[in-house]
């Protein structure tokens, strides 16, 4: 991907500065114009080359464009993901950009903006993280993982009590400890490269596992529901981990939190 | 600090490195021999340079050493500071090395192993990242903040109960988040560049304290006990925000988690 030059200059340049911050779903859903600035640049530029092609995108979903994955060739973009970091000018910032064809992920790019690790991941060729092949960690007990989640964005009492509640879970069952970075893209590139052995959310959106999934993927992980059956990129929901036995581990420990489906919008 | 190099091989090489692990206090306080390697090329460096110098260090004082701030000149150490992440090849670690004379704090650096940023702050000279001077976030309103904590190493049933709560109880005084990186140190320095609003833990360790306190305040911030008071260095417990209001705010919110002072070892 060519961009990654003008994603850094613009997203590098834009964390130092003031920043318009708009609320969406929730007070802590949060979006300012430079994610609407970086999906329109994306968008274009993909666009003109390829002109047939659909898209699915964080801020033209939350201004009203229908949020469906078809068979046609589709790129599902979040401009920037971690946008309360962002805000904060709290440095763990991403950009990424999937792409699916008959409902099938393809290929995926992640820009860390601030770090300028770029993770890129093909079906059948493998993940890498800038020219270093990614490889996720073999892990199968959960006393010796390091476990990922993100808040998400309800936080209405019964939803705090579910999201706390299985933070403990994995504590009592003696993970190691459990990370909370505020990036979902960038915490399953964590997950892609061994650096954590799980990570789980509800409440994400499929511009936030697009991308990151096929790269944990082709670096040997697992992506699955919560349920422990087969991802459904609209579901809102993920476990993803390094061995299968982590991921039904986690599926089996954790509570449901309810989110509407990305295409039921 | 000219040993910033040898850290950084050091540190990094391990980093991709299998490791030896071992438990202290819990089965979720971690420590590695590059752990014990780096303290002990820390404090020889400067033994060497300042015979007369105290030393207060993390693993000489798991090892028994005693851990009393007295008024002589004293080194408070820490060689890796985020040993979970580091067992994990999770990217966030640091060296943490704070100096003190007549129990003042009077320079701190910080370094963070695989970003390259030196954080450093001497009492009355300001702080920095690298050649940037800090400037803490001005922000008074816990709904606008972003705060950071970590987990500490104590994990029976009434404490995991206790950190959850807290949580949830910023969560629902409506922080736009809570972050959880799993470096106390480079947690701190985070808040010292004004990229969070506030920092509050209990269990962790003076070495964890002693460098970020001073960059902190050199960055205008508030470094406090989390009753409120005055900073207590060995009390394993601390707030640090951007401003007073902010640290008060969290100080009034928060239920306090009883660890043993550094001082009662």
């Amino acid at each position: 991907m060519s961009f990654k030059i003008s994603y850094n200059f613009i997203i590098r340049k834009a964390l130092t500065e003031e920043k318009q911050v708009s609320t969406k779903t929730s007070a802590a859903d949060l979006v300012t114009e430079t994610d609407h600035f970086v999906e329109n640049l994306i968008i274009s530029v993909l666009k003109e080359k390829f002109p047939s092609h659909r898209f699915i995108a964080e801020e033209s979903t939350a201004a009203g464009s229908k949020c469906v994955l078809t068979d046609s060739p589709t790129w599902i973009i979040d401009p920037v993901d971690g946008t309360c970091n962002f805000v904060h000018r709290f440095p763990t910032v991403a950009v990424s950009i999937g792409f699916a064809v008959n409902k099938e992920l393809e290929f995926g790019v992640i820009y860390h903006c601030t770090e300028e690790r770029l993770y890129t991941g093909r079906r059948g060729q493998g993940a890498f993280c800038n020219d270093k092949r990614l490889q996720v960690s073999k892990e199968t007990d959960i006393s010796k993982a390091l476990i990922l989640t993100e808040i998400g964005p309800k936080r209405d009492p019964a939803t705090l009590k579910l999201f706390l509640g299985n933070i403990e879970r994995l504590l009592k069952a003696q993970a190691h400890g459990v990370r909370v970075i505020g990036s979902s893209t960038l915490a399953l590139c964590h997950l892609a490269s061994g650096a954590a052995d799980a990570y789980y959310q509800f409440g994400l959106h499929c511009w936030d596992l697009a991308a990151a999934t096929v790269i944990i993927r082709e670096a040997g992980g697992t992506v699955i529901d919560t349920s422990g059956g087969p991802l459904d990129l609209m579901s809102c929901r993920v476990i993803a981990a390094g061995t299968r036995e982590m991921a039904m581990f986690i599926a089996q420990e954790i509570q449901t939190i309810h989110y509407r489906r990305d295409d039921e919008n």
